[in-house]
């Protein structure tokens, strides 16, 4: 593609390496920019510059936080004894959304993925036992992505958590709520029939 | 949506403000950013924060340049006296990119649009009639969108070029090349017979 600027095309070439962002959209995004106010968009790059420099991780669950310890891990209205595994932030802030978990959080980092090259290593798996140990952790839930990698991941942990005492669980899978039955895959809809939950009328 | 870190929730407000980008998408590309090297996501902050002072519009034709006349004007060997009407940068990218036209362009600004608020003084129509009669201008094709707003700027334009003895013409409307009829949209296909060319084995 040719651009009439050299700031245009350097600046679609970097917006590119974003997920899912194609040379149209990028170049789109960029001469959006142009029709801003000046103080919006110097604020984005100011804030893109200082990122990498202002964000930390919590050292307790790994998930990004403005200090050492995150929001979520400095709360004490939350169930200290209780710990949902995601594998990344945004797992982490779709759950947060939905309101219905009281727990903490442990980011992994990634799924075990040798076809990738991500063994248990290069995930914080050490770091969710040794937590496990001294925190005295009641109840683990999974909520990693339903692939092999998710289910191998699943697997591993709970492999090493053998010994523990503690309740493993894993979040459930079936039909989306108001999800078509037609349209769903036959893999979760078997799996849906074989994990049915019971019904009464009271 | 709640966010792990404050730097992370104005990103994501800053990044919503873009076409096309809603929160999920935003959230993706700002995590992305995180897992980017640390030099790229400087120079991606630094090109935005520099895009508004550095960039300037070509006072011949109203593009996007770096300089005062951008390189399409400033290149001796187009022709001068042939003037593609635009309506913004994104489509004289387009139109470059197919190699197909060796003249200079008109960057309107927009298309007249009431209901928009757009009027004819909004957009560059006075700097084009002015060029016209300045640089004797031989050729104008238009290369407007094919709506109404588009073709009553074109309407509205050529009006006010019928005393200057020169050829207008518009680029052709009709079936994509490789696409099949039964997914054309009916006035698309209707037009295409009514504006048919004509074809003679040799």
């Amino acid at each position: 593609m040719e651009y009439p600027s050299n700031i245009i095309k350097e600046l679609v070439e970097s917006f590119i390496k974003l997920p899912g962002i194609g040379k149209r959209t990028a170049l789109r995004m960029v001469l959006s920019l142009l029709k801003q106010d000046e103080e919006n968009v110097k604020k984005l790059g100011e804030l893109i510059i200082k990122i990498k420099d202002d964000i930390q991780f919590c050292s307790n669950c790994h998930t990004i936080a403005d200090g050492e310890i995150c929001t979520i891990c400095s709360d004490h209205n939350r169930n200290h004894k209780f710990i949902c595994v995601v594998e990344d932030h945004r797992d982490l802030i779709a759950i947060e959304n939905t309101k219905q978990f009281n727990g903490l959080y442990h980011v992994l980092g990634g799924v075990v993925s040798p076809i990738d090259g991500i063994g248990p290593d290069d995930l914080t798996i050490d770091s969710l036992i040794k937590r496990i140990n001294k925190q005295k952790i009641q109840e683990l839930v999974f909520a990693l992505r339903a692939t092999m990698e998710g289910d191998t991941t699943m697997y591993y942990v709970s492999n090493l958590l053998q010994k523990n005492n503690m309740k493993i669980s894993a979040i459930s899978r079936g039909i989306s709520i108001g999800g078509e039955l037609e349209f769903a895959d036959e893999i979760t809809l078997g799996r849906s029939i074989i994990n049915r939950t019971s019904y009464s009328i009271n």
